[in-house]
Parts: structure tokens; sequence; C-alpha cells
């Protein structure tokens, strides 16, 4: 209809959105899933013997066949602060009479709305885990590729040591990992059916509505849980999962806008935005977007924390805060990962850049490195003090930090050997391993 | 296309979003825009002489009629990783070719979506600004209904001091006024062209730069501005207008809720919403509404923030932050202006409620005024011990605070009398009187 | 020194800090735990034959007693932008130069600050594991002394339906249980050691690199981990956990203060603040915190998302906003638990007002119950409609609802039994117990 | 104390804190400043008869000499939950009774805190204003050093066209004017008086009231405000101000830290903090700083508005939020200052580096100049395209622009010329002139 949020664009539909995840979000997966919620209660009900089972065949059949537009539904909506009344009231009108007081039974709005909405996080947590193990291997494969690759290693925006590229690759990984751990301990409190009725207590359903509670978690697929109405812990938590991922991501985009940029040139996106008046310019879009959703989303998270504070029983003001920011944080997060992929698939590592950025400075950047090598030979104060002398020379000169190094203690450093050194040894090769090992299965 | 923010759903239509705000937002209305700015930079440049007056006439005709759908630009949009140059190139396509060489003629991308938006922020100016007129008319004439109704004062969560209810409502009258002010001080600093060029220099359009960039802002009724590529603080600043006055209308909204209380019960709305199975219940919609608008632009404002550390000339990760904030903010004031006017069309006030609540535990919120009214006629230190003392056997018995306080020193209060001045002494009339006044113009 | 925070003042220390969180927390604590550190690495390299076992002897016992005054490190952390180099220094001083020498030997600061960090964050962990489980433990008793007095369920600032005050307790406790769940999941991932080297690879350290970082984490009885000095995940779970805490903390502080209101009356704090003009008033204090912190918590976790978009191997900027956030949600979360058990240690609850508050509105809070205990003896739709139209006589009138009902269809509701229904029936019984259960261990 | 916050830590009190600052901050200067407002509050009682002129004298006298611990006050507040009774307390006891009894006549604690606050806040802004000044002063003298120095305009990472790097400097500037102009709108809505008795009426102070309150501002030298207890939309404006503040200079901070990067280094800061094992590192400490408070303001602001939502006449929580929130924002933005100031007095511009980097690729920077140079002799899309194919061919290989472009066209570019322009032509220089023209006062 409007599209107030770049995510409902249709100008940015292919920059800040994602039909996959759309599927399971907005109007028609929400309805879509609310009359699956109340087909599928009116037969848990059934089951438990509640209501009449031709009454609960015949509500689950009109559910699954009720097509019922969005726009039916808004003034009811706007009404009651809530989709449920007018949707029950829709679905009712599909039914006779006899059948039609049958549905929605004891239930309440919130119970509706809260199992619709976890069962389409259900499917978007499968898209993520599709997409998290793809990103994973594509890192995987290029760590793999630039395992020996040297690069200089920087802290606080300065060149500090020579590492392993393909070391700085698992570095990115290696947090994905503890996300799908992270994932698979969340799912268990969070996909879980509400059912609980008006206050929580499922009153209404008299002596069976724990059974019902339970068969109707059976049949979603869910586990079974109690009231959550106003305890969103388990909902915050997701939204949490949501902020770490595109966080962790932002973070891998951040690195490479770092690295893309014109005087670094270390990486290269073949799918840059170009400029229709600086023909040289190569946007990197996607690392672009990957920071814009991680900022995003870990500017919306608090929102969730603070629509924790549900007054009673239940809250409209904290739920609806709820609804402004859930859905677009799972949007994001699809968007990122979308992102991150396609970076992925067009991402140039400039092996010859990487190498000179090394030699900037006639190799200052071997600092460190010259220090630990020569404090075999001497103590290592003294070396320390040596390779400090020889760094200002070397940076406000021309000539290489090793060649000042000899002039001045005579010791000649083979760069060969401190870079195999800085390529495999430390920390390096093992830390690597267990990394890339992780991501076998 | 899709609805992942409600502001954006057919479901929530009427509930949270705004007909009157979405025509100057989403992708027709910057579409619309963008294609203005356009057509009339083409003819300011032209009136500098930068480019022929044939070009530029037609350039702006074609801007006018073009009908070009948002999903045509998708593709390009994503590519980009902004809107313009798919939309430079469809101008283009509809123009000869002598004609189209001159469209967009040394601007840059942001030149025109940041124009654009100022456009359509004008148009939602406008927008807010009659609706607070309205809102503040309507709070006058309920304040002045209820000059001399008593209510109870509260302070965390106690009653506290009785005072006039029509002063409680001027107190949620009173910085809507100032909200006018800060906005008539901002306006000159936010309705600014942005003409610029690639990196804020206006380099590619000669020695007429200056002149040109004052001729757009002309024919667009706009202030001339110098190139803010990325200073942000005047959209930053219309950010925080958007949030203190949703936040301003949410205090409101908050005291709504806590006065609709079954319990309190001082007012009623008449379209509150119902419930299906508690037909006692009457839901004060508009109230949660008015917090969840006001804690959801709290959330948003920090992200304005947040996107001010663009990099260099300009960041297309932070410049793309925005865009997923300030348009859904845009949009919840206008929500929340449009549910505090439906709110005060039906509000009702409970004046029996009012009146018995204030005599809940036999008067003891008359306390405050009973130690000043008894320290006329003993020390005060006195006047506030036997208070104490009347007020905890008031608040455990039967017995009225007056009757106690006669028992004890033999004065009796004229309950009448204190009533009165609570209504009309101390600051309330001048402090009234200074509030309704600013109202009238 | 100064008290910009709260948290640190002397005014405040009583009310908004806490001085068993506060021994893990601030310079003294972060300066011990970085001495620490320093001396466990030491004699953990001396362990893998890095540097000798009497420098690093030497070393551990020189940072076991060396008395270190934060302002003496207050130049040199200003000049690094981090406190190490200085404390490096001052530990170096110490010792003959020729133990000074292997002092913090191929460790970077990161590696130092994070690992104390760490140290004390565990320390911190069971100071709120013990409150946290004596607060379970109180709102247990809580729940089962009032298993059987009713209470107005309310929904949306409205009474809804009645139900048992102990299971609105349990569900203040059950989502603790979660807490406690997610803190033992959360633990080895964030109870591990930093050390990592200059860029991560720990190449200063050889060969002996992986060992020399195991065998550090078994001194300090830590998980051993990688580097993580830009992957930032688990301290920003750590911070969403307490955003959690006080979240689920908060939301039943709200429903303190809403309880506590004087038309509300049905719980009051025996410790509740005075107010010298008003004597009758009791102020929620503890609940006014507990809201108070948990909206500050959900308003500084953002920041730790933020934060994670640490560029490279290491962000100077990112990694100082971590340190303005992360102490002031580790002390909100103690100030919290603090106030939950101060709060529940003098709740008392008003059984006279729960039970006339039932009876306001003459008893329409009953008409779900009456509608399902009607549907038993004619058509759903009929029950609603009959207690419909009973419910707006009685909100109007002074009959009760009962008295209507039976007026208009003979039937005689059974109030006794009805209450009974509500405080057993439904699912209440089956979830109440489920939760006590998970109390007990 | 404690020190929770690094900004009142010893460790971080050089480099997250400010001294001048903090004398406005913080246990002292709060009492301090309450104390002031009770002596003046009795003074201006007396001025308008309500009190006896002796026993205002007396109060503020004592008021002025009393010396008030924090410590002492600590039990009082917490059992308050505001410091203020404590307060009163401990002047009355420092008076005889009959003048002790006057003592905070009629006042709320609301009053005192929130008077106590502007007056610290006033100080603060002159702190503001007069650091903004030299900050503007210095940028202003920078930018004329380097009006004529070439650099690279960059957008979105990449190098886009070359400009005036004074101009450059210009543009961090403009905004920081803008900040001033603010400052002084806000001012006469912020610096107000807050005296309104318990619930916001003054009734207490009876018939004098409205007067008293003006005269209680002319003593402070204040605008005389009515009650803005739960008004809070001017604190929170000065919060914004304070985050607008920081996040300029922010961003100023960001650019210096893409800027000093060793691969770009086109700026180094004599200052820059050192590493003890990597001796070529200069790390930008005063940047890194300048990001970490702009984002951590950005992180805080939302807070403020958070708080707006105070129910009814006081918001126990709500209030405190505050206090959690804006004391560190006001730090903040005097650290943020303090940093930018020293880091313009130990900034160092590397000529050299900008004039090697805009030669980077062979020319490219200079294509879109070249496409409108050359479109004065051909149809500017021809131009375009010609030089679109030699940018490829520069960025690939190893010859220059311009020779590319004369080899296919035969025109030989005058780079000079086209680097004169890009210094003085478009926009820069008027726009430059206007913004240094508004520095000079």
């Amino acid at each position: 209809m409007f599209s107030i949020s770049p995510f409902d664009s249709a100008l940015f539909r292919e920059l800040l959105s994602n039909p996959d995840a759309a599927r399971w979000l907005g109007d028609e997966a929400q309805i879509t899933a609310m009359l699956k919620v109340e087909g599928e209660l009116a037969l848990a009900q059934a089951d438990c013997g509640l209501i009449p089972a031709e009454a609960a065949d015949a509500i689950a059949r009109a559910a699954a066949i009720l097509e019922l537009p969005a726009i039916k539904l808004a003034s009811g909506t706007a009404a009651a602060g809530v989709p449920v009344p007018a949707l029950v009231k829709a679905l009712k009108q599909a039914l006779p009479a006899e059948q039609a007081r049958w549905v929605h039974f004891g239930a309440t709005s919130q119970d509706i709305v809260d199992t619709a909405l976890v069962l389409n996080c259900r499917e978007l947590l499968g898209l993520y885990e599709a997409r998290l193990t793809m990103i994973i291997d594509l890192l995987a494969r290029l760590a793999r590729a630039h395992r020996h690759t040297l690069t200089a290693g920087r802290t606080r925006t300065q060149q500090a040591v020579p590492m392993s590229f393909g070391f700085k690759v698992a570095n990115w990984l290696a947090p994905l990992l503890r996300q799908q751990e992270r994932l698979q301990q969340l799912k268990p409190r969070l996909l879980k059916v509400q059912l609980a009725g008006a206050v929580g207590t499922l009153a209404a359903m008299g002596e069976q509505a724990p059974a019902i509670a339970i068969r109707l978690a059976e049949r979603l697929n869910l586990a079974a849980g109690r009231n959550w109405h106003t305890q969103r812990d388990s909902l915050v938590e997701l939204a949490n999962w949501l902020a770490l991922t595109t966080g962790l991501l932002g973070k891998t985009g951040q690195d490479w806008l770092w690295l893309s940029q014109t005087e670094v040139g270390e990486i290269t996106f073949t799918n840059g935005g170009g400029s229709s008046t600086m023909p040289q310019k190569c946007n990197p879009v996607n690392a672009e977007i990957l920071v814009a959703m991680a900022r995003h989303n870990a500017g919306q998270i608090g929102q969730m924390h603070q629509a924790m504070l549900q007054e009673h029983e239940r809250s409209g003001s904290a739920w609806t805060q709820e609804w402004l920011v859930l859905p677009t944080m799972l949007m994001c997060t699809a968007v990122a990962l979308h992102h991150a992929e396609d970076a992925l698939n067009h991402l140039v590592i400039n092996t010859d850049r990487l190498q000179a950025n090394l030699g900037l400075y006639n190799g200052v950047i071997f600092a460190e490195a010259a220090t630990f090598a020569l404090a075999r030979q001497m103590p290592r104060d003294q070396a320390a003090n040596l390779v400090k002398a020889a760094c200002k020379q070397a940076i406000g000169g021309d000539r290489h930090l090793f060649t000042l190094i000899k002039e001045q203690c005579g010791i000649e450093l083979d760069l060969a050997r401190l870079q195999q050194h800085l390529l495999e040894g430390g920390a390096t090769s093992a830390w690597f391993e267990e990394i890339l090992a992780a991501t076998d299965h």
C-alpha cells in the first residue's frame, strides 16, 4: 500500500528487502498463520472433547480456504487495536451459526497473534540457518584459499603486525559458529505455543485446558508452553540473536569498507555500484548495507527490551511497540544475510595491493617480529630499543627497516622466514584449523 | 508490496498509519519530488545560462508528466545503492538526446534525494502544524470546561494534593506551545536546498555554481543552503522535534491510561475497543497508541544521531541508515497526532469518579492543605505533627481527617474553602491564564 | 573522585549502587584483576618454557603485592588510550631489569583488559545467581501463600477476568527460571581467556603460543579461548542477559507500581518513602527503581550492539564505547536485584482491597466466567448476548451482574463455585504446580 | 567512592573525564546548588512577605556555609528515593527551631533538584560555549592555512573528485555555527526556575505564590517558569543539543581516523598513543575518543525521550532514569570538546601524502573534471564515454588519464588549470568565504 519503510518499498525492494523472508512477514503471512492457529485450535479442542468434532473440522476447513484480504480487517483492527476480533468475525461469517459459535472458543486475541508470530518465525529461522551455513561455507573456502597470503594486521587504524589473510577471514567466520549454537539453544524457549486465554489462566476452557494447550502444540509441532502474554523474554532473546547476527556481519562489512578504500585497495567487489559522473568509482554497496543493517538492528534492539515492561496480564501499548520493531528486525537480518552472501560471491582479493601495503614505510610493520627475532640474540629491551630507533629512521627516510637494523647491529634478518613465521607460527595454524574444523559437518 | 512495517500494512492502516501523511512518504512521493527537483534544477541552470533554455523547458516538462512506477527503478537502485541513477536514466529516455544530455547536469544523487526529502518534509510540517493547532484548541476547550473541577494531583503513583483538572489539562497543553516555537526556529535550518555536486563543491557547474544553488532554492521556495551532504544536524534536529512531539503526546496518553483504569475510572473513551469474550471491557486504544508511538520514536531517535558519523564527503552506510529511520519517525508522529485528536474527540470526564477518588481514605489527600491552613493558627511543626497523626488514624479507620483534626485541636477546617483555594489559589489561576492566553492567536 | 554517574555517587550509594557488586567493578577491581592476569600469564609462559621460571615467579609475586593507586596510571592511560602500558611500566619498575623484561611478554593490552574483565564478570555472575535464587525463593513463598487469593486479572488497563494472585506471582517467577538456564548456556562462551597478542595471532609467543593460551586458561580456571579482540558477541550476549534480567524485574516492579496506586491499593511496601509535606504518602521506592533500572539497561543495550562494529584487529573507539556501557549495565543489574529482594521483604498484600476491587461495577469482572457457565445451559451466543446486556445495566446501575442475569433468564449462578473454578480450574493448577516444581532444587 | 562509570574513574580521569565540567556535576556540585536554591527560596519568600525576613536571612546564611558531605545524606536519600528530605533536615538542624520551620516552606523536592540542575547546567553551557568558540577558531585557522591545498574528496569510501582541504575543514566548522545558534534559542526555554510545590500548583504558598516564583527567578537570574515537573521537553532539547555537538565532533573525529590510517597517512597527531611492542605505531587517541563520545551520546539520547513519559504530576521511575543519563551526557560533551581542541593543537597535515594519494591510479580522480572540461569542445555524452574508456585503461595500466585522453581525441587537458578550478571554482570560494565570515565576531 504505502511504503513508509524502505523494507516495504518497491523502489528499494532489491536493495533493502528480501522476497524469501517477506513470504513470512506482512499482512498475508500473518493472516494465513492466524487462520491456521484458529483452525488447529478448534481441532485440538475437539481432540480433547471440548467442542464437537464436526464443528472443529468445519472451522479448520474454512480457515484453510478463507480468502481474507487484509484491507477487509482494517476497520475492525483499528477499533479493537488488534486484528483478531475482525478475523474471528470473518471466519464465523464463513460458517453456519451452529459451527461458528465454536470458533476461537475461550481463546484471547494474543494467543492467536503470538502463536502465528512463532509459526512465521520458525520459517524465518530455517531461512537464516540455511543462509548462515552458506555464508560459513563461502568464508571457509575463502579462508582456505588465502591461508598463506600475508596481509597487514591493523589495530586502532594503524598497520600493526602482518598476519594470514585466511586467518583474518576465519575470524569473520568463527563467531557465526557460535550464532548457530545460540540458535539451537534458544529454539526450545521460543518455538512455543501461546494459548492462555483472557488473563493467562485458560479458565474458559475448563478442565481440559492444560490438555488442549499441549494438543495444540503437538498439532503445530511447537513446544507446549504455558502463558507468556507478558513474559516476553524469549522474543527479546530472538531479537538479540538477530542483532548479534547483523552485528557480526556488520563488523565484516565494515572491514570490507576499510579494505576497499581507494588508498587501501586490497579488495574489490565486482558488483560495485557505479557513478554517472565519476566513471572510476566502484561503490561497495553490499558492504555498506551490511553496516547499515547492523546499526539499524543495534538501534532497534533496545525497544524490544523497553517493551518488556508490560503491565499486568496484557499491555496494549508495549505489545504494539513490539509489532513496530520485531518484523523490521527479522527482515533486516534476512537482508544482511543476503548481502553478505552476495558480497562473498563478488569479492576479489587484490594480492598485489596486500603485498604493496605491507611494504609501506619501508617495512616498519615487521617491527614487532624483528624485535622478537633479535631478542633471541640479545636482551629483549636492547632489541626493542634498536628496532624503535630503526623504525624512526625507516619512516622518515627511504631505507628498509631490515637494512637499518643490519647497519646497527650486524644481524641480517631473514624476511622470508619471518613472513613464514607470521603465517604459520604463534597460534595461527592451531586456531585456523580449529575454526575450519568446526565448519565441517 | 510487502508490509514488513505496520506503518505500511493494509491490516493496520487505520490503526498505525495515516493517509494524509502517507501522501508525502513512500515511493511515489519520493519519485515525484525527485523528478520535480530534476526539472527545477534544469530550469535554474538555464536561468543562470549554464544549459540551453529549450533543453531545460523540455526536461521540466518531461519530469512533470513522466509516469515512473517505483518497480521500474528497483534493479537500478539495487545496483547503485541509491535510486537516482535509474531515475535519471528513465528521464533521459523520455527526451531527445540533445536535451537529455542536460539532465542532472553536474549534480550528485544526494542532491536530488535530500532536496526531495526536504520538499516532502515541508508538506508534513504543515500537516503537523495544523494538527497541533487543532489539538491545542481541543485541550484549551477541555481545560476551560474543567477549570473548576477538583481532581487528585498524584505523584509517584500516590494521591498527593487536590488540584484543578482544567489546570492538569493545561499542563498537557503548555509544552505543545513550545513545540510550535521550536518548529518555527528549526524551519530555516531545515528547509534548505541541497545542491552541491559530487563532493560538495559544485565544481562541475563552473562559475555559475553559487548562483544556480540560489536560483534553485528560489524556484523551490526553500532557503539557499550550502552543501550539507555529511552535515546532518538539521535532519537530526527535525527527528528530535518529532520525538519530542510524540513524547509529549505520549505523556498525555500515559496519563489517560492511568486515569481510565477500572479502579480509577476518571475518564472514559467512547470509542474504546471491545473484547469478544469480556463484554464489560473498554480498551483505551488511542491512549495505548500514543504511548507506543512515543516509545517508538524515543527508540528510533538515537539512530539518527548514530547516522551523523558520515565519513568524508558521503557515507553510503550512514545515509542508508537514515532512510530506515526518518520516514518511520515522520509517520509515527502523524499517527500520534491523529490518535491524540481522535481521543480528545471521544474523551468523557467522569466527574463523579473524580469526586469519589478524592474521598478515598477519609480525606487524607487534604493533609497538606490542612497543615498549611492550621499553620495560620499554630506553629507549622505542631500543625504538621497533628495532621500526620490524624492521617494515620484516618487511613486505618473510618472517620474523616477533618473530624479527627477537630477532635484533637478544636479547629474546624472549612472543606469548601480549602477546595476553593486548591482550585483558585497558589499559582493555579495565574499560570492557567498564562497558558490559555498563549493559545489565542 | 567525581560522581558523574549516580552509580558512583556517595549521595545515591544506598539507592542506586550496590557495595557487593562494586567490589568487582571500578578502578581497584580492574587494576587488581589486570595485575593478576599479568602474573598468571608469566607463570603460564614459564610452565610452557617461554620465559624463565624465576622471572615468572618474581613477576607473579610482584603483581600480587603491588599497590597501584589508579591515579598513578591516569596520565599513562590518557596518553595511550588504554591503562595497560602504564600498568606494565609500574609492574616492571617493581622488579629487577632481568625479570622485568619478561613482564607482559608478547601480550597486547587488550589481552589483559579483556581477561581481567572476564574474571570480574565471573564474580558478578556468582552474585547475580545467588540473588536470583533468593528472589525466586521469595516469590515462590509468596505464590504459595496466595495460591487461593482471588484477584482481578487485568488486560490493557482494564479489569478482565478474576485469577489467583499466587498464579500472578508465579508468572513473575517463571521467566527468572529461564534466565538461570540462559546463564548456564552463556557461561562457556563468556568465561574465556583472551590471549592473542597484537593482531590476534600470538605470533610473538612463538611455537608455544597455543599451549600458553591453554595453560593461562587453566590457571585462571577459565575456558581456553581463541582470539576474540573484535569478536564481541559473547560480551553482548552477557549484556543482553543483564537487560533481560532487569527487564523481567522491571515488569514486576511496574506491576507493583500499578497495584500500589492509591486507588488500587492492593499492595503496600512497609519501607515506602515518605513526604515531608504530605504525611499520607508512601512512595514505592523499590518498585520505581526496578522500572528505572529496566529502562536504563534497555536504553544501554543497543550501544553494546553498536560497539560490535570494530574495524580490523582492534578498534580504539568501539572498545572505548564498551567501557562506558558494560560496567553500568553490570551495576544496574545488581541494583535491580537488590531492590527486588528488598521489596519482597517489605511487601504486604491487602487482601481486603483485592476483594473490594473485584466487586467494583457490580461484578462485571465475572462476565466471561458467567458466559461460559451459562453456555452449558444455552447456546453460547445467546449466553454472550444475555451477559453483555446485563453488564451494561450493572455498570450503569447498582445491581449485581448475577442478579440481573437471574432476572433475565432465571438461572442463578453460583458465585462461590465460579470463584473456585477461577482459582483452580482452567490451566491454573497445572501451570502453577509446574512453575513451583521447577523452583525446587 | 566507586567508579562504575569511566567518567568517574581515577584511572580514566585524564582520558574520559574533564575537571572543568566535573566542578558542576556530582555530589558536591548538586548539594551546593540545592542549598543555594533553598537559601534563595527563603529570601524570595521573605521578599514577598510569606515568611519572616530574619528567618530567611538565617536560612540563606546557613545554606551558604553548611558543610554537608554527601555520605551523610545517603541513608535519607535511599529511604525517600530523592536527596531533598535529608538535605532539608540537615539544614533545619543547623538552625534554631523558630527559623528552621521556614526552611523549604511549601516547596517540593523536585523544585529543589530541578532548579539546582538548571543552575549547574548554566555553568556547563558557558563552558561549552567557550570551548566551541575555541574549536571554531582553530578550525578557521586550519581552513585558511589549507585553503589552497588540494585533497581527494571521497564518497562512499572511494576517491571521487579533488577539492580544497581548507574547504573540507570549513565543512567541519559550519555546523558548529548552527550549534551556537541553537544554543541561544534553547536557553530561554531551559534556564528556568522550577518552583511549583507538591503537584505543580504552589498551593501551599498561598496568594503570593506566583510572585514568589518570579522573585526566585530574579534572584537566581533565571527565567520565571511555570511548573515543568512532568514537562521535560526542554531538558530533552538540551540532551539533543549535547548529542548533536558530540555527533558533529564525532563526524570530524571519524574523518580523522580515516585520514590517519597507515595507508592514507594524510594527517598525523603528534600526541598519538604509542605501543610497547609496535614502535612504529601512533594511535589517534583523540579521534577515537571523539567517535566513542559521539556514539555514546547517540546511545543515551533515546533514554531522555523515554523518560518523558512521566505519569501524572511526578514519576519516581522516569525522573530517576533522567539522573542516570543527563549527567553522563553533559560530561561526555565536555570530554569531546576537550579532545577536539587537543587534537587540533596536535594535528599535522602531511601535504606530500595528500599529493601522492591524488596521484593513485594514474589520475582517475580527475575523471569528472576532465569530462566537464572536454564537454566544452564536444557533446557531453561523447566526453563522458571517452573519459570512461580512458579511466579503465588508466586503472589497469601505468599511463596517466590525461595521456590516454590526449591519445584518443587529441585534446591536451591542462592539469594545473583543472586543479586551480577545483580549488577555486564551482561554489568553493563563495561558500568558503561565507562560512569563514560567519566565524568573525
